[in-house]
This record gives structure tokens, C-alpha cells and sequence, in this order.
């Protein structure tokens, strides 16, 4: 998918939601066990079957999937298909965190971008330009670089400052990579827990998209997101994962999942009326 | 495994090698396609026989294995299975260089320490203590954190210097993960091209094992790295792949391995004579 046509898909639905299907053995709704053989695949198809009108994109964390061993691959690859199939303006985000020597993160590309048709991967930059560059080789395929993430650990290595020039290694990150890829191929992910870091980001890369996880559950507020983050085509795909598909464990998680899903389009619709305009 | 285990193999067979079975399907014998229906695992499982007295460690690349989806996730856990039944003194580590928020990262160790029986999974450190902590509560098991890579991409933000203390990045990954475990659960991967550098290294992490990638194929010089990594308890493991899984491409494959394995053990026995007594 290109920049154009997510920010199309943005403006025509009034949302840069992404779901994060975290989808995990011990939280789905135990009916689910009782009444089917494909407990996992179901509850993921319900919950995009119920938020797909309000939301951009879907981000499936591989290590739930992973954890249930070739049944959860095979959900993996299921998942991925089902969304292709049905709701074809859907960006599918694999989310990762691969990098490795040029060589491997080929195969990593090759693996979530040919056998599977995923439209990015996030990827850590620890290892440099030739563990990110893979990805950047695929006509409307993308990588989602780490910059600044939501978590606790984040403080550990990412803010060090550089000794020649005073940037954080956030930023390092931003600025280097400019030169792997550009804004059509390479968007980052910048924790919602740091909105005012958001400004910064954004001066750095003004025109990139921003995979921004940490919004509600992990305690991030969405309208100081917005207000540091967007920019004219929108440039955030904002996530929530448990908040959305963990809103109720009985039989109707996917009716709860939509009610939640929809009162962050509807936040959303408000925020991009101020801010981003589509003539 | 114990550190003290894994050193009385090392004193055992004479060899600190690790063998990576970055097993590509492109690569292998094509004999094997016509001979059996389970190529890859029957290479891998050749591979193993052939080389299992001579190494210490086999390190699967999960990029390798991912590729192939359903089926190389299968040979994936067969294979960790196999070394496990047949050569239950062998350290087997997943070189899957995963790393994420601490819920997530948790699942990662719970599919390769659980429902996998490895002993030691590759972690990406950008995104802190909560991504690395995980790994580190399992009895017996151990996460082998990035330090300094072997890759070009290496020097884009592992040499980075703190302008606080004149740290580069990889030297704080190496001092700040100190408090988050031990020379028992945690290990380095140190690139073998940047031999010089292990020096440092060693200085700041007398105690701990390296893994050492880039012998061989990447360039890097054995001798070179015994000089500067081996410590009293030997240190280090150092890692060939493709120079030794791809000796051969004809039907004598699994000889040849044994035999380049041989020559690295061998140069492995007398490099311990100097340095390492077991007295």
C-alpha cells in the first residue's frame, strides 16, 4: 500500500486506528473453546469482522502467535489471508521487531512480505543499516522502525545522548535511517507514554508516519498524540490492542470490541476535522 | 545448562564451537529432495551426527526456519527435539534476536524456554531491561544479549558515545545489563570482525560467556579471538555456519561438515592448551 492511498483510506473512514491483535489463549471469550475447533482464528475473525469499518489497519504481535507453536503460525498466516480477502484497504502491520545481518533480515522480509502478504514489519535498528535495508527493497511493502518506545526500558539506551552533537539515540535513529529509506517505505514507532517527545519526532521527520502503540491501556492520551503528531496527511496510525479487543470476555467480545473501537474512531473523526484537511 | 556444565563440556571435548544451522533450502544437498520427504530436518538431523562430539552448541537463525512457514516451524522444534533426546550435553541456542515490551517478551521466552526446550535465545537490547528480564527467569536458561555485531551495519549505533561518560553504546549495553542479570543467565554475541574490540569487552565483562559470530565466512580470525576473549573458564563460544554446514553440496555433505568441524576443534584444542588449565 502506498502513503497516498493509507492517507486516502484515513480520510475516507475518519480513522487512523490500528488494532492490535494480541490475541491470547488465556483472555479469549471461553465460549469460543465450547462452540468451535478454531478458537484463536475465530475470535481474530470476529474482532475485524466487528472493527474493520473503523479502523486503517491491524497489527497481529507475533509472539502470541508464536507461543502457540505451529497452530498459532498457521492463525498467523489465516489471519493475514482473511484480511487481504475481505477487507482489502486494511494495512497489516507484523509486528516483530525482527533485525539481523543483511543476509537474515532478507529472509525475514521475504518471509512477511512474499509467503505471507503483510504490508510492514517492525524492525529494531540496533543492528544497523543492513539488518533494515531488506525491507525497504518491496514496491509498497514497509518497515516500521523502532525510534522511541512506550515501555519502562525505553530510558535504557534510547535517550543517550551522542557526545559530538547532543542527539539522543531516538533521534540518531531518525536521522540516519533518512538516508536507508524515505516516507514512503520506512514509517517509526513512537510511544503515546512521551506525547511531548511527539514534537520532537516529528520535527525530525516531518512527513513519516508514526505507529504510535501505548494509547490507553499502557496510559497514553490520544488527543496529546494528535496535537504533537499529526501532520498534513495525517502521518499517525495510533494503536490499541487490549482496550478494543479485551473490552468484554463473554460472547459478546466482539460487540464490546466494536463499542470501544468506535469511540476511538469517533475521538479520531473530531481530531482530524481540526487538523488535517482533505482538499 | 549451568556455566559450570557448559565449561566441563568445553574441557571435555576440547572445542568451544557452535555450530549455526542456518539450514537454506536453496543450499542443501539436492540429493536429499529426492531421497527423503523431510529434506530439511534430514539435513539438519546429518548435520548433528556428524558434528555433535566436535561442538558445544548448535545455533538454529529462526529467519531460516520462518521462511519456510508451517513446515520449517515444525523442523524448527524437531530439530531442537532431536538434539535434546540424542545429545542432551549439547547448548542450543535460538538465534531469533527477539525483544519487546516486557508482556510480550515474555511470551517469546515462554515459546523457546517451554514450549521449546532451547537453553538460550539472541535478544535485541534497544528496547531495555523490561524487553531482556524476561529471559533471565528461568532456571538453567539464558538470554545472549547484542553487544557488538558482527555486521557493517554495527557501527551506525553501537559505537555511539555517551557524551555523559564517553561510553559507546555497545560498552553501556554491556555495563547497564549487569544489573539486570548474571555471568550465570546472561551472555554477549561480540562480533569475531572486530577482534580488537574484544578486549574491551572482556575488560568490562571478565566473567560472562561471548558468542562470537563472523569466524570463517565473515572473516574473522580465530586466533585472534581466543587472544583476546578466552578467560579462565573459557568464555567464549564461537560460532561457524555456513563455512561448515555448506562444505559440500553433494551427497558427502554431512563428511564434510565433520571434517571443517574437525579443523576448527582441533584449532580450538590447542588455542585452550594455552590459555585455559582445568585444574
Amino acid at each position: 500500500m502506498t502513503k497516498q492511498q493509507l492517507f486516502e483510506n484515513i480520510l475516507r473512514k475518519k480513522s487512523f486506528l490500528c488494532v492490535g491483535l494480541d490475541t491470547d489463549v488465556t483472555k479469549i471469550s471461553e465460549h469460543l473453546f465450547d462452540e468451535t475447533d478454531d478458537p484463536i482464528f475465530e475470535f481474530n475473525k470476529a474482532i475485524i469482522d466487528a472493527t474493520a469499518d473503523l479502523c486503517v489497519a491491524y497489527k497481529p504481535n507475533l509472539a502470541f502467535y508464536e507461543s502457540l507453536g505451529l497452530e498459532g503460525w498457521d492463525v498467523l498466516e489465516r489471519t493475514a489471508e482473511y484480511i487481504r480477502a475481505n477487507y482489502p484497504d486494511l494495512f497489516i502491520i507484523a509486528d516483530a521487531k525482527r533485525g539481523d545481518i543483511g543476509n537474515t533480515s532478507a529472509m525475514y522480509a521475504h518471509t512477511f512480505f512474499e509467503n505471507m502478504d503483510f504490508d510492514a514489519v517492525t524492525v529494531a535498528p540496533y543492528m544497523g543499516e543492513d539488518s533494515v535495508a531488506p525491507f525497504l527493497t518491496y514496491e509498497g511493502k514497509w518497515a516500521i522502525v523502532l525510534a522511541l518506545t512506550s515501555n519502562k526500558g525505553a530510558f535504557d539506551f534510547q535517550i543517550m545522548r551522542d557526545g559530538e552533537n547532543g542527539e539522543q539515540l531516538f533521534e540518531k535513529v531518525l536521522k540516519t535511517s533518512q538516508k536507508w529509506g524515505n516516507s514512503e517505505n520506512m514509517m517509526y514507532v513512537v510511544g503515546a507514554t512521551k506525547a511531548e517527545m511527539l514534537r520532537e519526532v516529528r520535527k525530525i521527520v516531518p512527513n513519516h508516519f508514526l505507529l504510535v502503540p501505548g494509547v490507553g491501556a499502557q496510559g497514553g492520551s490520544l488527543q496529546e498524540v494528535a496535537e504533537n503528531g499529526l501532520n498534513s496527511e495525517c502521518g499517525l496510525l495510533v494503536n490499541s490492542s487490549r482496550q478494543i479487543i479485551y473490552a468484554s470476555s463473554e460472547a459478546d467480545f466482539a460487540e464490546a470490541a466494536r463499542t470501544e473501537a468506535e469511540k476511538v474512531q469517533q475521538e479520531m473523526e473530531s481530531l482530524l476535522e481540526c487538523c488535517v484537511s482533505d482538499d
